[in-house]
């Protein structure tokens, strides 16, 4: 049995690359990006009026008030958004401009309408604060034609986006997902939609399991197999030829059905490790199958792996494991980079076994603080508590009393 | 012009029910659920093994350990996990028992395998410590049948998803979501896939809405109207008609042609504000057009209002309003309550305007606070600094000056 640490190191070192895509860049949300965007053209790409009033040349400006002359501006003209630049003929004249327009040529200072009054064509300026190139925004301030402005591995939101459609990138590249496959094992597992015998109860890991991959914009196809091994051992065969990951639920333990390790090892899928000192999750399997270059997969840019998660079938179990491997896992190949977030206890808490305890616990904010409740769950087996948590505490195997106000590691899926 | 909070109220004045729908359950995360999700049996369903290994009658153990008697079980038979539960005969012997499995008739207490020697059909119990109806998850424990397993208006997620399939809810109800349009104006926008001229600029800030609603699960259509208020006006009588909300991005401040407000003035919409003292997004319109029930949605549910939020046009303007704004309304709409979160400012800020300051941050998580660390932007129009930072710390009006080490609450987009 291996430390959670040590688990995690195994998985991280069997990240893999699946490659880049282009996709419109509207779908591009969750995705991570494969290149860096680049600048067009200088932002803004002119000198761009920053609200709507009049512009006039600030020397003019000054020297009237410096005179005693009355600050009255003849509008020459208006300088839309959206239009060629205009000239300021006359530097004792003014133009009206409009926020987003091209700053007129000649012109260097704008002044809001507020501080203006305008009558018979003529703008009255009722301010004396001016200053020089104000309420402009000058050419390549935020950035200059050829900058970074996104760097390559960032996961796009909607910020991303708006830089995206402003630069033009209407097709971006992003990292390929892995195509999963998740398969739940277990006789006493029904549909959805059946009416389970006393003994049965209804497939939920699956499902689950499909969520949080949703969560990742992973899309994934899901199997129920009996029981029974050589049937296990056929399909498990066609799905590592055929998927990059997959992820199992149940039969990794000790029971007598737990053919899994088992099939595993016919098919040449090798062990990386087997059981892990936590609690819930710990009969944990992870291994991998690497094709040779005889395989039918060679002609791919990359060696044909598929990676093995073996989540123990108890909902709590199979759920925290996701999220404690599987997601870093994703990240690593994907080439994101994730900050570790930490929470604090909010009661003392007790466990006794050598293990790491996955506590269930619902965050709270609190004067900036996030606050981690234990939630009371009857065990791996209780689905329901789940629903009443938003994130494990993991709480490490080398301490038995754990006191409220210290700080831990966190990992939430909400 | 009026304060952040009471422009937050007259928006959460005007929610809407937008209805209920019934959808396949595993398309449901995002979703808001609109009924109680009640326990369809016991959970566990019947006394649950929660261990592989062997079953015995707990009495005979005890009587066996206090008379000093060899802890010798013959083995009577297997239970595995989904068959009918089978009967611990003689209290002498045991059973095998395998998690998930029904505890056996006449068995109450499991051994798990790791404490048991098995050989030639005898289990031999290794420990002296043993609990009556250990490693048994009795029925009933999680739930009993008819239990709120998960509350109307819960947001569903990953762990909301197991128990819908555990409780065989195929098909679920929630909330409906509106149906929205986002409108650009702006003579200086052009396509993504077009090269602009030196005045003009791409569309960019219709995507970044469409992404952030992307958030929310609200799929939604984009349109660009040109400057020109007959068309301006023909178009958006249309969408009144057509939609539940329309999102407009610029055209709602001084500018000569910022026709909006005049528009929605003629088409009836009733103006409930225009103008927050903030910064960025001060010149924010909100407004109502009710139709009366002699119009074409009489037929509906619900009175057909439309909600429209007229959004400033700069790009930090739009973002940081349809946060603070849209985001609030939509969640009362579906029935969603969202805590408010805070952070720890990292750093002094001056601010000296009598405005609210949405002030861009980059968080990150140190021994369990929330800092925010301020990231110097170039004002309202610097679409590439929102790629900086992840969140908007809402700086308060009343004062000027911002501590380090003080608690805002903070809006975050990643």
């Amino acid at each position: 049995m291996i430390l959670v640490k040590e688990a995690k190191n195994i998985i991280l070192n069997s990240t893999q690359n699946f490659g880049v895509k282009e996709i419109p860049f509207l779908k591009s949300v969750g995705s991570i990006l494969k290149e860096d965007i680049l600048a067009d053209r200088d932002f803004p790409p002119f000198n761009r009026v920053a609200m709507d009033g009049i512009a006039v040349d600030f020397q003019e400006f000054s020297s009237r008030l410096r005179s005693n002359r009355q600050l009255k501006f003849k509008i020459e003209g208006i300088q839309p958004a959206g239009s060629a630049q205009i000239t300021l003929k006359n530097p004792e004249n003014c133009i009206e401009v409009m926020t987003g327009a091209m700053l007129p040529k000649n012109a260097n200072t704008v002044i809001r309408y507020e501080d203006v009054t305008i009558e018979n064509g003529i703008a009255t300026i009722n301010i004396d604060e001016i200053k020089d190139r104000q309420n402009v925004h000058p050419k390549g301030k935020d950035g200059k034609l050829g900058d970074v402005l996104i760097k390559q591995n960032t996961k796009i939101s909607a910020a991303e986006i708006g830089v995206l459609a402003t630069v033009g990138k209407s097709f971006v590249k992003v990292a390929k997902q892995p195509k999963v496959m998740i398969v739940s094992t277990g006789d006493e597992l029904v549909g959805v939609d059946e009416t389970p015998l006393e003994h049965q109860i209804r497939r939920s890991n699956v499902f689950t399991l499909v969520s949080l991959l949703e969560k990742l914009n992973i899309p994934s196809e899901t199997a129920h197999i009996t029981d029974d091994k050589p049937i296990l051992k056929q399909k498990i065969a066609t799905y590592l030829q055929e998927y990059d990951v997959l992820l199992f639920s149940g039969a990794v333990s000790k029971g007598k059905f737990d053919f899994l390790p088992e099939v595993f090892k016919e098919l040449g899928v090798k062990k990386l490790l087997h059981k892990v000192a936590q609690r819930p999750g710990k009969p944990f399997w992870f291994g991998r199958k690497i094709f040779s270059n005889a395989d039918k997969h060679k002609e791919n840019q990359y060696k044909k792996n598929t990676i093995v998660f073996g989540f123990p079938g108890n909902p709590i179990s199979t759920f925290v494991n996701c999220l404690a491997y599987f997601y870093p896992w994703y990240y690593k190949s994907v080439g994101l980079s994730v900050a570790e977030e930490t929470a604090i206890l909010a009661e003392n808490v007790t466990f006794k076994p050598n293990l790491t305890y996955f506590l269930q616990v619902k965050l709270s904010y609190k004067f900036g603080h996030l606050v981690a409740s234990p939630i009371a769950g009857n065990g791996s087996g209780d689905l329901a508590s789940l629903v009443h948590a938003d994130a494990f505490l993991q709480l490490p195997n080398d301490k038995n009393e754990f006191k409220s106000g210290e700080v831990f590691p966190v990992i939430r899926y909400r």
